[in-house]
């Protein structure tokens, strides 16, 4: 088992994370940043809890363009949001439908701004992004920020809180090396818990327990499927299908430590595979070598995208339907930027992001491949153990 | 093991709950719904997947008035969506920042709205809800309607789409009732794997493999935690403390099975545990059996956290963070609506429900139970195995 990096994160962590946005929020003028998802707020205080999956609570953080953020939380959370970080936090009994929060939280708002020579508040209106929290409270908290500071205006955050977000600390870089070599070590010993005639949902719960085993937190995400000499599906959960003679079998995951993703998958063909998908294999592991070679700082994300691209062209691919072949990734299992035709996003050092090239080789009949880099001043570092060149195959 | 419930719902099921939903879209004058969101979009179309992890791509489907859903969606799952009941799938190849399908979506809307009476688009905005969707798209999509027609109108389906989602049919109720047998099997051997001396992270990463090998799907949820007589916070994850004598340790877990959680916790003592806290988990025992003397049709939820809300009084505590003592249960870990004093939605048959009492005995001493009940008419059926009256103690 890996090395288990040490949980959490110093102050000085979340005190250059404030420096960043603050700096950004600067440039943009924004004078109030208001944060109202999961991933955001702990990005930004270190708050991490499963309790987000229940829909009941909004819960919001403030940055403000100058001190520490101030946390506008439900009581449930005051305990687990208390840090040496984190110290200007106001509570209400939630839920509470008459006024969850909005109050407290116009009365937050307002504050920072009249600290501040700004009158603008971020919020994210961006790509890959959404509000959490109800529609109507956020109708009442703009009609309340108006009457009470008319000239009040409310931006789009998104190019500021991504541009911090995006290049990722050592620190941040080791809980992720740590996941993806956990689940590196399941993957590379897949075909000792694997067989003909087992189905998608035994596997499923296999594969998870092994990887809980191998030194994860969670098993987030798991998606996966076979299909005979491919699949056409990757997206789905077990069907109660059989492994069958002639499957390839794909695990994509998404295993969290302390919050941090990997998210990388793996092929495997059982039997009598067909020569088609062996070379379907290849070619998209032949686009992640391209694509590792163009990983570097400078190059575009559009770049690395056309370079994988022309290597599937080249192979026979008839199309592919993720609509791009990587992303970032973080704290979120996806995350800006992606390889894309129409991503110009350049390269920098600390970026963690995946190559995930996929085609049709056929209708019907894809293959996927992923791996996990950091980009690095002299090209990418693998954080996934590189997937063998050649399709692995159990006979049976 | 419990005997495995079928995966899916006949599409019957489907047609009865766009028949209840076009009936509550009638009573409020909609043409249109629009849904964003995971679950409503499990709900109203099937499609399940932990592909929504991702944040990159929106999702949309639309209940017309009358006739069935149209899905506008990602290529990448228009392969998961296809059913017999779902056959109007529009896709394109998202992400494509530029237009992320809100062309389609507005094409599709003003279609729908072109063969109704009405110009009333509904969407999600009361408490417990969000729109899933980038801000800057949703005001995109507003000003494409109002430049089509400008008559048209959006207003809150949050009422229309919690009474159809709160009735539980038997074959949810199955699931549910299924995951909360498997995790009762588990804490029913809680004992047998843990001890004195283990870290917390080692119990949570046992106990979520003793869920997998009961039958479960996924540990979607999984909190809790341990202090000396009690605990003072039960939403954080583990710290690496290791639990030792005299502590009370709390799990509380939210498992599937195909899309439908249980939610519900016990509790154990190690050793020496004091007086007052087996007095405080008597406390919210008998809570539990008062509040389900009063489970049952006709009474309000209200009248339910004021019986449980007594018998805590009576017992000394002196406060509660949570908000409530239980909630609506399916989909979601959590779901409306709340036993909670401003509640007075009326309890009905079908309506899947957590009795959570909760209470500090001493500040910082806090003692959490939670069962797992479906509303019948003469009463509430237990889908989670009672738990025993007194805190059950393992002495070293």
């Amino acid at each position: 088992m890996p090395d288990v990096p040490k949980r959490g994160f110093s102050i000085d962590e979340f005190i250059r994370r404030l420096a960043a946005i603050q700096s950004q929020m600067s440039a943009q003028g924004i004078g109030a940043l208001l944060l109202t998802t999961e991933h955001d707020i702990f990005y930004f205080s270190g708050f991490l809890s499963q309790f987000w999956q229940s829909p009941t609570r909004p819960w919001y953080v403030i940055i403000p363009d100058q001190g520490r953020p101030i946390a506008v939380i439900p009581e449930i959370g005051v305990n687990a949001m208390s840090s040496e970080f984190i110290q200007d936090i106001r509570s209400w009994p939630a839920p509470h439908p008459e006024d969850d929060g909005i109050s407290l939280l116009t009365d937050a708002l307002l504050e920072v701004l009249s600290r501040s020579v700004s009158s603008v508040i971020g919020i994210n209106k961006g790509s890959e992004t959404h509000i959490r929290m109800p529609l109507n409270d956020f109708e009442r908290l703009g009609n309340n920020l108006s009457q009470a500071r008319p000239n009040f205006k409310m931006i789009d955050a998104t190019p500021a809180i991504r541009a911090v977000r995006m290049i990722k600390s050592e620190s941040e870089i080791d809980k992720i090396r740590y996941v993806a070599q956990c689940v590196s070590n399941v993957f590379d010993r897949l075909f000792l818990f694997s067989d003909i005639g087992m189905t998608d949902a035994q596997l499923f719960r296999t594969f998870t327990t092994e990887c809980l085993s191998a030194g994860v937190d969670t098993v987030s995400y798991l998606v996966g499927g076979a299909g005979r000499h491919g699949y056409d599906d990757i997206i789905s959960p077990p069907s109660g299908r059989r492994l069958q003679d002639a499957d390839v079998l794909i695990f994509d995951t998404g295993c969290t430590f302390d919050g941090y993703f990997c998210d990388f998958d793996r092929n495997y063909g059982f039997g009598s595979v067909n020569d088609a998908a062996k070379r379907a294999y290849q070619a998209v592991w032949q686009a992640t070598e391209a694509g590792l070679k163009m990983a570097r700082p400078g190059n575009t994300c559009a770049q690395v995208f056309s370079t994988m691209h022309a290597v599937l062209e080249k192979a026979g691919a008839i199309g592919e339907t993720v609509g791009r072949y990587g992303h970032g990734l973080g704290i979120q299992l996806t995350e800006p930027p992606s390889f894309a035709a129409w991503e110009h996003t350049v390269l920098r050092e600390g970026m963690v992001m995946t190559l995930e090239p996929g085609m049709f080789y056929r209708p019907g009949k894809m293959i996927v491949h992923e791996e996990n880099i950091v980009i690095r001043k002299a090209g990418p570092e693998l954080l996934s153990r590189r997937a063998p060149p050649e399709l692995p195959i159990k006979l049976s």
